[in-house]
């Protein structure tokens, strides 16, 4: 940082100069990974309604070409309506990576835009690895900066994810640290994203992602053609953080920029639903295992979780839908009594399944003070069981399946990006493994091209 | 507002049932007035920096069909691109209506998407003036009930803005209630804009409005391709008021909803500035009048004003551009003092002008408690000149020029729009005319149409 600089530009300045060999090679794979992982999610919430009727809307609005390629359809448009429908697409099925830190999910809103830009102006795999490990850490930094007041109300996947996905384009474009700042201007003015739909099990979570990730593409074009935004958007009197937090700090915006690598600490999800149940059902999991318990024998299970989870999940009492059950600790954590996982599969058997809402209703969340103290930085799962014969059982995960010290290996990551991308019929396995190579030769790529076949 | 409903609801219900017969002849006539006003901003504001580069980007992103007009370079494209380039060039000259209860821009967000869709789909001249007063009822409604403090941070325009203009396309397409519920809901939750980019002089306002038609056409396409939406965006837990607002009054979410006509009490610009600036030119233009002053008789400006003039003026203390000086009061005030008149054509000419610097250098705000407390209602103007020879002047005035108390004539409303629609060039004044005949006869247009001939 220099001497007249401030955050916002600071940030800026990194996210224009970061060059390939400044990143180290775990960082490469790692994005490489993260890439993999969201393509996968994008095919497996193909078919699902909200993503459809985004769809439609995208057929109506944007061009029939433009060089980018719909996963979903496999349809060519501009790259805006490409990174619309797949960022819409990455989050539907909960399968979509997550930073502990800032709770915040980047591969949603950086790869659609990335790809998108990258395949449209043919960009090279170097080049889309740079771009989205700029866009992981600025915006993992900017959702840690907002902190826990912010995400009490805002979804900081939706509002963060404008400014992750501004960056993302703005290296693919080429953009100078002056023009990067513009665009972080127009990006935080435009970032969005409420969690009331939670309370209606209604379709926002994917139009928040869809929407940073073209709000974001659109700032950054917009700073390309000299359009400008406010220079210090983040920590501005009147900026992101004065009007969407109590609890900022500053300290966050530059944490070790450039020696940190915060997309490293970004962790897989497991279980197909909302990252806070994971700790949770890891920890029954582990319950149920050692104390060699059956569903029939559980009388009750407490979580003692953080109020974060409780702020999110709390709301969903009723669960109706495959998407809501996703954010019903009742529900996930009667999955992994009954079934033993919590997938894709498993999510779409539970709605209207009398068993597993009777196992919901012995399910509640208590606060727990060191689990909440210890996140976002840490996700502690903690469980009592109470048996149907009397016992008192407890069970403890001090970091949940998929997180940085118990991370998945490529073969569990391939495994995974096998099972979501043929999960909806949207690939073949043959495409799904063409796929794979693809991504694992990325920084070989001299131009990012369609990653699937026209069918 | 029936036993089981609340007030996102009663709105979404008033603005699906709204019927062409409840609305008076007067409120018609005067949605007329304002849709010309409109239009003509448009052209105004077709040449300037911000809006090419956000036409280049339509161009670059959207389809070159569409059914629909962008006014500023008359191609055809897509409703959204033809919304989002309008709604931008709507705002830039600052000669767009303003309703003072809600500081709120209601023209250029819901005007733009009105026109757009009704073109592309072939909607009759009365759906369009239903679907725009429904845009200016809601939205109003929404920018009263978020209240000062949402404004103090966020610019409503955009945000409410949102709202507005997703009810309006909402009634365009025959959204039933459920729907436009829906619609709102996913409005609300990208309802974005902040007021940092002042300090800077940034384009933002530009996005804003932009964004804000843009967006809510998305919600209210997406609404009816079946996608949901929170339906307790406005007042729920974690809606928009829970994070933008410290005041909201739900009281005034459905303030006498069909019976108070909000869309008459918008006022018309007079000066080419931002509105904050307005009472106290009006009063300065009448001290000059009174008392025969001139511009070298002024030793000092004091304008006694209301908060929110101080927090959206205050920041712009060095004005360097054209677009900057509309938010100086010291500009304006010296606009006012030296050529009488603070229109298009003078804000031109003010940037570098060494008598209107140091002119500007007199003006000075203070806090008025009478004024403050009048706010947002009533816009009182109030200044005290001190001249060079000793004299305390005082001067009044209770309702600025153009609000509906002192509004303008049919007359005057042609003449604004003539001196707006040739200003840049954008149409020819033959042009103009026919706009003005097309808009005073839109009641009677089975199809409403491109307004200009192509070039």
């Amino acid at each position: 940082m220099t001497a007249t600089s401030h955050p916002s530009a600071a940030l800026a300045e990194f996210a224009a100069n970061l060059r390939f060999e400044d990143i180290p090679a775990s960082v490469l794979r790692r994005a490489e990974d993260l890439l993999l992982d969201c393509v996968a999610s994008i095919l497996a919430g193909a078919t699902t309604r909200p993503i459809q009727a985004i769809e439609r809307y995208a057929v109506a609005m944007g061009p029939a070409d433009g060089g980018a390629e719909v996963l979903i359809s496999r349809r060519q448009t501009s790259p805006l309506f490409a990174a619309m429908v797949n960022a819409a697409a990455a989050h539907v099925v909960e399968q979509d990576d997550v930073h502990n830190g800032s709770v915040f999910h980047p591969a949603a809103v950086v790869f659609p835009p990335a790809l998108a830009v990258a395949q449209a102006l043919g960009r090279s795999g170097k080049e889309l690895l740079v771009a989205a490990v700029a866009g992981y850490e600025v915006g993992i930094r900017i959702g840690e900066y907002l902190g826990r007041s912010h995400y009490k109300i805002f979804h900081t996947t939706g509002t963060v994810g404008t400014l992750a996905a501004a960056v993302t384009v703005g290296r693919l474009l080429n953009l100078n640290a002056e023009q990067m700042l513009h665009a972080l201007g127009s990006a935080g003015t435009q970032a969005a994203g409420l969690w009331e739909f939670l309370r209606d099990a209604a379709d926002s979570k994917q139009l928040h992602t869809a929407k940073a990730a073209a709000d974001g593409m659109t700032a950054a074009y917009l700073a390309k053609e000299g359009f400008t935004g406010a220079r210090r958007i983040l920590e501005g009197p009147q900026g992101l953080a004065a009007g969407m937090s109590t609890d900022a700090d500053p300290a966050r915006l530059l944490d070790r920029l450039g020696e940190r690598w915060a997309l490293s600490e970004t962790s897989f999800k497991y279980h197909a639903s909302c990252r806070h149940t994971h700790p949770a059902a890891d920890a029954l999991q582990q319950a149920m295992r050692e104390y060699k318990l059956r569903d029939t024998d559980i009388a009750e299970v407490i979580t003692h979780v953080h109020q974060g989870a409780i702020d999110v999940l709390g709301p969903v009492v009723d669960p109706k839908t495959v998407h809501q059950s996703k954010f019903s600790m009742g529900t996930v954590l009667a999955l992994i009594a009954r079934e033993g996982r919590a997938g894709l599969a498993e999510f779409d058997a539970a709605p209207g399944n009398a068993d597993v809402a009777t196992l919901r209703t012995k399910v509640r969340m208590e606060l727990d003070p060191e689990v909440d103290a210890a996140y976002p930085e840490r996700w502690i799962g903690k469980v009592t069981v109470r048996t149907t014969d009397g016992r008192v059982l407890h069970a403890r995960v001090d970091e949940p399946k998929g997180d940085p010290g118990n991370t998945l290996s490529r073969d569990e990551i391939e495994e995974k990006a096998l099972r979501l991308g043929v999960y909806a019929q949207a690939a073949s396995e043959a495409e799904v493994r063409d796929v794979i190579k693809s991504v694992w030769n990325l920084e070989n790529a001299a131009r990012v091209t369609a990653l699937l076949p026209k069918r």
